[in-house]
């Protein structure tokens, strides 16, 4: 793992970490022990080459005769992706979604805690969601370095998305969660996923809609 | 248009009609009345080339020496994209996140609406969310049946996304918006779009937190 460059890691190998997170833990949860690549793969529709291709490029997890052991490698994929630890995330925007995903245990469940709200509307500021004061957009950079936050949730409307995820990039966010529905502008080394819930809901509609007449 | 199949459109591609679908009424907004392949691209940071290429899947839309008429490309994105009309949309699942999906403006905003929620908890059954009765689970097929809904926002446990999944689609849903943290097999003709939020925190954190030693 030492000698693993970041850029080296293709993203889609990435994403498959958080699969086999998901898969692991619900093997262990039905008191799985030890699991094969082809079986983990299996469960994904990936093939067992696939599987142990990704976990290659973070170390050697496998053991000849057993495959590997669940518990064992929950651990090691918490630890890659970063969740073995509490990350403080902000969330700016405390609108409709905004209060949702502040109420939503999901996040806290993986080790994602609500460190702190931001609002631009004067009506919420001084309200609490879930247990969170809302703070006026002005405090925005000091209590991103005071508390140390990397991670931010983004539920601002399209119109003002840039200029906060410039404010908040410059305070030391590194990795942002975008609701809002527009390409941020950001540095190289900042990481944005976007999440535009209307787009997918019209991917699907275009899937069921396009039935095009074949010639 | 008419000769085109579904299958041969790259997912990409589809995928890239919703952000120009997004800039375009962005551009609209500002009361821009025309725009090239080349200025679309930028505000997307994709080449000209690309734009004329995902377009021309669907049909020619520019004009020499104008570009896109604004508005116009806006109609034939929205008609291919089936947001021209109105969807009845289907939530399963009354909890916190799927109370805080069924109050999202932004669905409504794009032709989604909200036509039935159901939930498995009998102390919900009855409540009325954002305007909507929640239904016991009996009333699924029935509902999606005489209602003649096509697609649907899952947000159940893991564990009951697949069951649920097998009688939505059996009803006849057509493409699932999934929330559950779970992978669904369905027919191919039926689409999923997975929305897994921790997903996307653990992979900001991974990038975050993933700096290794060179060698």
């Amino acid at each position: 793992m030492e000698n693993v460059r970041p850029d080296s890691i293709p993203n889609p190998a990435v994403r498959r970490l958080s699969l086999y997170l998901r898969q692991l833990e619900s093997f262990k949860r039905k008191d799985r022990r030890t699991i094969s690549s082809k079986q983990l793969g299996e469960s994904l529709n990936l093939t067992d080459a696939q599987v142990r291709k990704d976990l290659a490029y973070f170390g050697q997890f496998g053991h000849p005769g057993i495959g590997y052991r669940v518990d064992d490698l929950i651990g090691q994929l918490r630890r890659i992706l970063g969740t073995d630890k509490t990350w403080n995330v902000l969330l700016v925007g405390a609108g409709n979604l905004g209060r949702a995903l502040a109420a939503y245990k999901g996040f806290e469940r993986k080790g994602f805690r609500l460190a702190a709200i931001f609002d631009a509307d004067p009506a919420k500021i001084g309200r609490k969601y879930s247990g969170v004061v809302v703070q006026p957009m002005d405090q925005l950079g000091s209590t991103i370095r005071a508390q140390n936050i990397r991670l931010a949730i983004l539920t601002v409307p399209a119109d003002h998305a840039q200029e906060v995820a410039d404010q908040i990039v410059a305070a030391g966010i590194r990795g942002i969660l975008n609701f809002a529905p527009v390409s941020l502008n950001v540095p190289p080394d900042v990481g944005v996923s976007p999440v535009d819930l209307a787009v997918h809901l019209e991917q699907l509609s275009f899937q069921v809609n396009f039935t095009p007449v074949l010639p």
